[in-house]
């Protein structure tokens, strides 16, 4: 068993601000993201947009691995994602945040939880959580914003099959779904669920008003 | 924390024989992993040579990464390993095992804890272990034979340096060497220590002598 990880020395309290966007591949992450970039920096927040899987240049070689390779073991899928983020974090976020930055990623961990644990074989989603939460050293968003959309919406809102993980059935997708709304649920205090069908200003509304709650928004 | 793993059904005590050949660079793996291979094949079984890091097809892209990469963070080269190594056991080594099949592998788990946990700044081998352990399902080799060699015989071994692990300096083979030593002592009745600096056919003797001991070994 992977014992306990102590914190790293950077994540102390006067750190930037790190916010995870989640859900469903159309939800409107990537809109929701330009729009709190934009408010941010109206604000005078330096601001760094990223993602996973693939937000570093080692990233990227596995993003390929991941999304356009034949048979992977779900075991290995599982490794390859911890070590995307384990990447991605040492040399994108945590210096960002130790800058003081507001860092926003278009998925984070609970996509591994979510995709990983609900959608393929593995035991149990605690150990794809406990494996990302070892390889990110415990960094965790101080919020983590929920884009709910239903398997069917997404579906239609994607267009063209273009991946791996897109081109899984509905149910997959409802899976998925389900496990966002109830990582969302155990500790409410760290997300905000909204559904995405709304009108993107009006979902940014919402986001706003949250944000306005914590600690380290305003400059 | 990462949960114990429930053995995997394919390893019932009647599979076939799992090898690993474990030390430093210029210790004689290839040489001896030949000799080991003929040897059984005379005996009219099955043999399947493989290795690590870059076993599978997929694992062949994750050692381009390790091997030939800029900075890697520590964590991610971790897991990059844990994956490979996961692939390469669902499937190349528990399929040849579930025929009944001899595998001999270059490299495997004890690696990764001698590389990754002495040479690297993680916290704890033990970490390293467990991710291993994690990816594999537990499997571990019947036997692990061990080509002891000091780092200054190894170094004048290999000649030219050409990856990043090998040009270590020698200090970083002493410590890598010692942890071989170690995770040989802890288990004894599953590896055998040799001096790689003996004639290779000595050596193969000393190998044959204690595989006869082993179980399922004989026809």
């Amino acid at each position: 068993m992977l014992p306990p990880t102590a914190p790293h020395p950077d994540d102390a309290p006067s750190r930037g601000l790190f916010l995870a966007l989640e859900g469903g591949d159309g939800a409107g992450k990537s809109t929701q993201g330009r729009l709190l970039r934009d408010w941010f920096r109206e604000r005078g927040r330096e601001v760094v947009m990223t993602h996973e899987p693939g937000g570093s240049a080692l990233g990227t070689q596995i993003r390929q691995l991941l999304l356009h390779g034949d048979h992977v073991a779900p075991r290995a899928e599982a490794l390859l994602f911890a070590a995307d983020r384990a990447h991605h974090v040492e040399t994108v976020i945590r210096p960002a945040l130790h800058r003081g930055d507001v860092v926003i990623t278009d998925r984070y961990l609970d996509s591994s939880v979510a995709y990983q644990g609900a959608g393929r074989d593995l035991d149990a989603d605690d150990e794809v959580r406990s494996l990302s939460l070892w390889a990110v050293q415990g960094l965790v968003p101080d919020l983590t914003i929920v884009l709910d959309i239903s398997p069917e919406l997404g579906r239609a809102r994607r267009g063209a099959v273009h991946d791996r993980l897109e081109a899984e059935p509905d149910g997959f997708h409802a899976r998925v779904r389900a496990r966002f709304l109830a990582l969302a649920a155990a500790t409410p205090e760290r997300y905000l669920v909204v559904d995405a069908t709304e009108d993107p200003d009006q979902i940014h509304d919402q986001v706003v008003a949250r944000l306005e709650t914590l600690v380290g928004v305003t400059p």
